[in-house]
């Protein structure tokens, strides 16, 4: 007897979930036990590209929802509702789920996960990170040996997209955006994206699985790639490196602690780390944990048919445990979340990193010794001061800093900013 | 309780493994639960890196496998026999068994499978593969929703460093191997490593899972890196190429078909591919597929701690099904070998590919001529001919061909070696 699902939302998503369901020839023998239940849509009158049975399309999500035969409800509404309330009352019913919703997981997966335990169903996303890039299941089933130090992403097709055509075509963020917008890469409200609020629910998620505590969406520290300047892109380039969108869970340095930055921002990556080839609308995930070293997980990071592929991947992980050890009473501890306490975040302040910062200044000998000096109060150690060029009549002066405590470094930039020759701050930016 | 494990080796990643077990703190709560009972090592005189309680460690192996405390057995022996014994009695005591151990898998996992599937137990061997890297897990769980296409990887450390090392500094085959020698990362008898046969284990294995069907390790056609030269690795990258040793499956093109073609070859890769980057040590697989797309898993290939995080990781997944599931009748169909056929694989001679090929030819006028009408009467399409300089009193010709049938090219050079006008045929590489 094959396993029903109802799926929920036949968008791009749902409709490449289907097509896959609908055509298991050459694919693992497993998918030819599942069948499509139900498929709840918002309107009937969409032309759909895949072909169902009369019947199984419906505009009532709860009865997708309540249908009795349903084993395994598939959530590709998007957005936090009626997902999340139709994700808790399928738990409720002892359905297990497949999602691929980050935002509804990065900000409710507290109550969803807390539900689905004390309901004995799993919760699975990985579509939810990297698309078609297995990261999620890795993550919890292949690394756990590991003490994982760091997880470092480029997460949001996007912003790689407009990154790399403003690196490739010295381009500028505006005009890049509007024709990814025109190529279906960014939205018509491009905000998630090229503000950081997407990949910053990718990174909650990794990073709770990865250093196996809860974590607070509001906790990711997060910038996006808007103050990024065509002319900031070449400096990087002059001084070897890329800039990237980088997603970034971090443990204490060298030791085991309960410390945790998280944080979401345009970052300058020297140009031989595994990162900086990764471009276009690809992802890529970089962890490194104790004994293992570095890996990394490359592929396509959003689309219907990888995101497909990895819906359609939890649903046959459900399928094979309910063919194999049919209903039991406890969970694969790897396969479901057991956190039970919140992991304490570093506040954005108290992290040491590397800065990059470009000045506008006038009065160009006299400014340089000001930096250095007000730099130098405040325990911010630089590692290069360049004057780069003239804007006008304006000097324009890059610094590169050693790594230090960016509360220091704000405090100092805040003095710099009062000084009489300084006329701007254009961009400031973290070098990984 | 716990889970009580029955080691069989004591060497790098015996020891890297009990590192792991006997050190769970900021790693996955489950280690907590599993414990070493016994472990089995060839002599008691040799000094260990591992503190064992008394009356652990034993030269009987036999004694490890047959403890009826021990529910899985790892085996980290290496080679044929004992290992392929030792796995069988271990599966007919109803213990599951982890396994580094490539070379016994690709050539008994037949036989190793079927006695599993019959017992009911797991035969799991995420180590033999790209060391810490995940690759078999996510090739059972993660991608069975697509139809793969192709499996190609640098699987191999050694000669990927032996490689590297020949385009960085410019050397000769032989004085890098002897200095991979030195530095531990060749062994004394190179011949496993350098003549491809342990990629070609490896790749039998990737390709079993990817292509769902048995493979037959004497079916995987081999060619080591012993006949790369310096000289051929600086006219691949005045092309535009690397030099990989590539561990290639595939299957037939734009279609599905059982024909498989697995092959294992040193090969002219595009400076812009992926595995291009792929350098030193490291391995790295790439996934292709539909509707997935391309996706690359990459990190370090081999190692005492990479290697020992994949062999803990699949420990951790049989006592996750032990807690969670507890003892069924039917296996998990993702986790376990269900394969009844065997894959059709292509004769090499019947595969299509592009050539590079070296001549050192005398009389260069006519030569060029000669070469051209010869490949021209066995259907092979030449790309590029380029008399790239002089050896000696001897022209230097490389020729580049279009996807042609690799038994065309041959029988074509057949009959060029009979040419007059040829010297020698130092190379023939195949190109990505």
């Amino acid at each position: 007897m094959t396993v029903k699902i109802g799926l929920l939302g036949l968008g791009t998503v749902g409709t490449g979930t289907a097509h896959i369901l609908l055509d298991p020839t050459g694919r693992n023998p497993l998918l030819q036990e599942i069948s499509i239940g139900k498929v709840g849509v918002r309107s009937l009158d969409k032309s759909r590209q895949v072909q169902l049975a009369p019947g199984v399309i419906t505009t009532d999500l709860e009865a997708v929802v309540n249908d009795p035969e349903i084993a395994i409800i598939v959530e590709l509404l998007g957005g936090i509702e009626p997902a999340r309330s139709l994700i808790l009352q399928a738990i409720a019913q002892k359905k297990h789920v497949v999602t691929a919703n980050k935002a509804v997981i990065a900000r409710h997966g507290d109550e969803i996960y807390a539900a689905a335990n004390d309901a004995g169903v799993y919760v699975l996303l990985e579509a939810a990170v990297g698309g078609g890039i297995p990261i999620i299941k890795p993550l919890k089933q292949s690394l756990g040996a590991n003490r994982i130090s760091s997880i470092i992403g480029i997460v949001n097709g996007t912003t790689n997209y407009i990154l790399t055509k403003m690196t490739t075509a010295g381009a500028n963020f505006t005009e890049v955006l509007i024709e990814a917008q025109k190529l279906g890469y960014a939205e018509a409200d491009p905000t998630a994206d090229v503000d950081g609020l997407d990949a910053a629910d990718k990174i909650a998620i990794l990073a709770s699985l990865g250093f196996g505590g809860r974590v607070k969406r509001e906790d990711v520290y997060c910038e996006g790639i808007r103050q990024v300047s065509a002319a900031d892109i070449t400096y990087a380039d002059q001084l070897g490196f890329v800039i990237k969108l980088l997603a970034i869970a971090k443990g204490a340095d060298g030791e085991i602690s309960e410390q945790l930055q998280l944080r979401v921002h345009p970052t300058l990556v020297p140009k031989d780390h595994p990162l900086a080839n990764i471009n276009g609308v690809s992802n890529a995930v970089l962890v490194e944990g104790s004994p293992l070293g570095q890996v990394m997980f490359f592929g396509p990071g959003a689309g219907a048919g990888p995101t497909a592929s990895a819906v359609v991947s939890d649903i046959m992980n459900i399928v094979a445990i309910l063919k194999s050890s049919g209903l039991t009473e406890t969970l694969d501890p790897l396969l479901s979340c057991v956190h039970q306490h919140f992991c304490q975040i570093t506040p954005i302040e108290a992290i040491n990193t590397r800065f990059y910062a470009r000045f506008l200044t006038k009065d160009l000998p006299g400014v340089i010794g000001h930096l250095g000096t007000t730099f130098g109060n405040h325990e911010v150690s630089l590692e290069s001061v360049v004057q780069i060029g003239f804007q006008e009549k304006l000097a324009e002066i890059v610094v590169v800093t050693h790594q230090v405590c960016e509360g220091n470094f704000r405090t100092a930039l805040d003095e710099i900013r009062t000084l009489e020759a300084i006329d701007s701050i254009p961009s400031i930016l973290r070098v990984l």
